[in-house]
């Protein structure tokens, strides 16, 4: 087996994020849930946007901003996404290939147009996300490069992307062919209504051994097992993933890897500015230890920090030297 | 006359702002003109695009950040500018709307798009900026609302709009509309290229009276005057317009009223983050406190305090609570 030419090759919604502040009161009036992801249509969404005060937009999608973490930390990274043939579609290809991440799906042309994601982002940091998934849910199989998943070392799945039927279908081509070609396969719960819709899909390829690395927070670990109780959830479900990794928010994370478990504390903020990407930026931390071969509790720490650096300012997407932060902190 | 509907309207360029890291190499290598504004065309705007990091997109053009320092003062405001009937006419749209401005101009079909600014921030906080006019440069004189203009207590207008020539014909006709009406004309003069180009004309229109109050920069007032001095620049502007207000950066501001002088020093800043629209929140708080009639130098310190928001964070639009930063500074 070749030395793989990306450490992760990830499969994700390309999404622009259109973010700005907003208040209890407005995610009430607008019947938000508060938190949460929610998918949206065309007309729900340009509802949405009257109703938003002045915004930025800063590219995003889940899968997308832990690459961009781990091309931060000088991973090798490549995406697989669909946006259109449009202004924001230019937007997001833009800023993923800037980040130094291959990124090579073509623009799908005409309607509908590229997904973006309204977040509202409460004075406490939480973001409220609103989804139009746009052209992002028509990514077809027939974008999935057998030789690109090879040449990873890890696959990496956004769950997100699972509930839209032709990317499902292009995630399970992509899960063949790391499989063939002996690579890890990762992938992230990203919100219990996913799990809600296709949890047994999940189950099966856990039972399978499909997925090495599973990525989940603890609503989506209780939301998969039936567990309420973490170590629950945990035991029941480290028989069937090599590493399983669960981020508890302000309580940090635990892993447990082949028997070893490991867990950090979450790491201090100066002010929580905005949340957004907090999930993904522990991935692309964790992973970047992970590829490494580090030790678990290393991965952890690598993961909360990256954390930590995402929710102190705007985006999804790490502002500051990751590195350099990850030096002064460990060493 | 009637009591005016609008404090100020402002007539500029329809802009959003593409914004990312620089370093000082990158502006060497890209030949870029530090801290100005260079016009480019489609193919340089494409050429910088792609050598530039992860960008941010935010609202921008010089009056439009203007009247949204006004608007979060509590001003009352209206725009015109030219979008185009596309993604980022449509961010423009939102935002400005979503900032309290009435903007009524239809978006203009087909080509060209929707202006952007291609900012490269050094390390400094400064910003080099390079525009692409798109449909901005073809706003029709037809788009000149006379009640519109007639309903406001102040016209502004901005300086880099008089380049195009569409527009330079709809800001000459919003001139005649305002002094018909009786209202005041202020005019910023943008950036000294402009002057080389177009000096002749203000000097005729400071000439005529056409123009009530006068914003520039210390490299803009040589320009205009030829005098290389500050006080003889000013000396020499005085007898033309009654209200003349010079932004001198991290030397603060000085004006003249009616043979009145005042001045400010520049308003302390933790760290400037980028210094992209410093000159159009000086003249937004500047301009809330003259049409309260408030004294001149209460005026520049209005203007001094909004200028040191809006660099001490991305993009020209302000974020804080401008009214209460000045209530908690001015009592």
């Amino acid at each position: 087996m070749s030395q793989p030419a990306y450490d992760v090759i990830a499969i994700g919604n390309a999404i622009v994020d259109v973010m700005a502040p907003s208040s209890d009161d407005q995610i009430g009036q607008l019947a938000l849930v508060r938190g949460a992801m929610t998918l949206v249509d065309a007309d729900r969404a340009a509802t949405l946007y009257d109703a938003m005060g002045p915004a930025r937009e800063i590219s995003g999608g889940s899968a997308a901003n832990t690459l961009a973490g781990l091309a931060a930390l000088g991973g090798r990274c490549a995406f697989i996404g669909q946006v259109a043939d449009d202004q924001l579609g230019a937007v997001f290809a833009h800023d993923i290939r800037a980040a130094g991440i291959a990124f090579a799906t073509p623009p799908r042309p005409g309607e509908p147009p590229t997904a973006r994601c309204l977040i509202f982002v409460t004075p406490d940091g939480q973001r409220t996300m609103n989804t139009f998934l746009g052209a992002s849910q028509f990514l077809p199989a027939g974008a999935i490069d057998a030789d690109a998943i090879a040449a990873a070392s890890v696959l990496y799945l956004e769950g997100y992307l699972w509930d839209p039927e032709e990317p499902r279908a292009a995630m399970r081509r992509a899960i063949a062919a790391a499989r063939d070609a002996g690579r890890e396969v990762a992938f992230t719960l990203s919100d219990p209504f996913v799990i809600a819709r296709h949890g047994e899909d999940f189950r099966h390829l856990l039972r399978e051994g499909l997925i090495d690395i599973l990525f989940a927070n603890e609503a989506e670990l209780a939301a998969l097992t039936g567990a309420a109780e973490i170590d629950a959830g945990l035991a029941a479900l480290a028989p069937l993933v090599p590493v399983l990794v669960v981020a508890r928010s302000e309580k940090g994370a635990v892993a447990l890897r082949r028997g070893e478990r490991a867990a950090v504390a979450a790491e201090p903020v100066a002010a929580v500015v905005d949340t957004t990407g907090a999930g993904d930026l522990f991935a692309a931390g964790f992973l970047f230890g992970h590829v490494r071969g580090e030790p678990l509790a290393r991965c952890l720490e690598r993961g909360a920090i990256a954390a930590a650096e995402v929710i102190s300012h705007w985006g999804a997407r790490p502002e500051a030297d990751l590195n350099a932060l990850m030096t002064r902190r460990l060493g």
